[in-house]
Formats: C-alpha cells, sequence, structure tokens
C-alpha cells in the first residue's frame, strides 16, 4: 500500500521539519548539532538523514516550509495580514534567517541549493504576481512593486529581531498602500 | 601639548576602526580573533584595547560609525544618495553587521551597549527629524514616516547582502516617493 507509506513518510518529514525550526531557532545554525537534532525530533541521525542528505539541505527545508506558510497568507488573506503573522513569528527564528544570510553570501554550495529551490518555485511565482497584479498600480512593473512589497515584509521581519518595539502596522499599511494603489 | 596628543588619538582610533570593519567583514563577528585584529591593524592587543574596553565594545563602535557615514549622506544629499551609498556598501561588512542582530537578541550586555549608543544619539535623531520634515508628508507622525524610510534602507541592505541583482533605484524611489510626499 504505497499510498499509506507515503502518507507517513510526509508525516515524519513534517515531524523532522517543525523540531529542526525549534533547534535552529533555540541555537543557531552553527549550534544546531545532529545530537541536538536527534534530542528534539527523537529520531536517529540515520532516521533524519534520510530524508534530507545533510544539515544544510534540512535548514533549507525549513526556510522555505517557513517562506512558503507566509507567502500563502499573503495571497489568502492580504498584505496586512502577512505582517502580523510576521509580527507573531518566533524572534529567535527570524533571526536564524538572517544570521544564514552570511552563508549565502560564503557558502557556494548553499546558495546553490537555495536557487534550485527559486527555480522550482518559479511557475508558482508567475501565478502569484497574476494574483496580486489587480489591486497594484500598473504604471510600473509589477515585479518591482511586489518585490517591493517584498521589502518592507523583510525589513519588519528585521525590526522584529532588532526593536523593542514594532511600528504600528496601520500607519505602516497606510504608507505603503499609498506608494502601491493603483493611480 | 594636549591638543596633539588629542589628535594622535583620535587618528590612532580611526585608525583601529578602519582596520577592525574590514576584520569583521572577512571573518565574521566571532572569527575576528584578537591576532587578527593585531594584525590588520598593527597593533598590540594591549594599544587596541586602550581605545575600546573589548571586542564588543569595538563592534559596536564600527558598526556606529559606518551608520553615522550612511546617515550623514542622508542628510545631506537626500535618500536616494543613501541607497546608493548603500549599493556601494562591502557586502560582507552590510552581512555582519544582520549576523549581530543575533547577538542583540541573545546578549543583553551587547544589547545595552548599543542602548547607550542610542540614547546619546536622541538630540540628534530629534535635529534629523526637523531637517527631514519639510519634504515628508504631515498626516501621519513624522517618526512612523522617518522609520518607514528606515525601513526600506535597511531591506535595501539586505537585499544587497542576499541577492545578484539589486531591484532598480528609480522604481523603488518612485514607490517610496508616492507613499512619503507631502500630500
Amino acid at each position: 500500500m504505497p499510498k499509506v507509506t507515503d502518507e507517513h513518510k510526509e508525516a515524519r518529514r513534517e515531524q523532522i521539519l517543525a523540531a529542526a525550526q525549534r533547534v535552529f531557532a533555540r541555537h543557531g545554525f552553527e549550534g544546531a548539532t545532529v545530537s541536538r537534532l536527534e534530542g528534539e525530533t527523537g529520531l536517529s541521525r540515520g532516521a533524519i538523514f534520510s530524508y534530507f542528505e545533510n544539515k544544510d539541505d534540512l535548514f533549507v527545508a525549513v526556510v522555505a516550509q517557513s517562506s512558503d506558510r507566509l507567502v500563502a497568507i499573503w495571497m489568502e488573506r492580504g498584505f496586512q495580514a502577512l505582517l502580523e503573522a510576521i509580527a507573531h513569528e518566533d524572534p529567535d527564528w527570524l533571526a536564524v534567517q538572517l544570521e544564514a544570510t552570511r552563508r549565502v553570501r560564503t557558502d557556494a554550495g548553499f546558495r546553490a541549493r537555495l536557487g534550485r529551490l527559486e527555480e522550482e518555485a518559479k511557475a508558482l511565482r508567475e501565478e502569484r504576481l497574476a494574483r496580486l497584479r489587480p489591486g497594484l498600480r500598473d504604471d510600473l512593473p509589477i515585479e518591482s512593486v511586489v518585490m517591493f512589497l517584498n521589502f518592507v515584509a523583510n525589513a519588519f521581519a528585521f525590526a522584529r529581531v532588532i526593536e523593542d518595539k514594532l511600528p504600528d502596522l496601520d500607519v505602516l499599511m497606510e504608507l505603503v498602500e499609498t506608494g502601491v494603489a493603483p493611480r
């Protein structure tokens, strides 16, 4: 019964991703040792690395899952809901993702892994742009306008990591919407 | 002749800051060992740490200097000039500053040091807000509008670290200016 096996595999994969995110958030990328990953997942290293090639691969998968979840909120409930979701993210996890930007620059293998992931998401990105288009100004390339919104979301995550208090969401939305709304 | 001594001290301090920035950019915060700092400054650890209490203190001073330089560009030549300056920053140095956000969250001593620095800059910040006010919309608190511009600059620095290509500056400026211009 391959279906049951696939479901089991998928559940196991999810379990590993959730536990790994907690370990990365608590200890950082370097501090997320294999034995800590074993402890938090309750699985052996053999089991963990039958799902993910290595720690880089596991980290990139956790980042991708976390980012997919936020993008889905944006698509289904709008940009303000995305910012609200970021405001409720674990700041330690956001911090670890920022920290990983250093690896993106210095580690070619890590960068290639992220690049492959982006390549896979390309078709999905086109579909998302089409869904966002009606709510946005059309005198500038849609890619640029969406990139700007991405910018603001990243910056909001950044503020969540380093600041004690977050900016007023209504004021932020007013500034952003004035910039991106159809003329 | 105390004046000469002060000038000499100031020049020495600048020399240490410039060399330390290169070491932090190249090796990260953790990798910036005392012997690497000695090598790059050409000074002994005794000399270096007569100017700065410890490595945290040195790092915070380098960050403050770098940030002061960028803020001065913004004040004197405008927001687009600031973004252009960020586009020409050493991405390794930007990456190390992002990486340090983890320390801000996890290290109370480090956070206190940054906090003291911000406290010192408070009067300066008021003066800057007053200078920026005439070019910005007045139906929202000036602090919020400037915070939004800060947001965009941070996000631009972030993009410089993780992306191969930067967004078109003219398009970005159009989106930002529409949002913040006087009504």
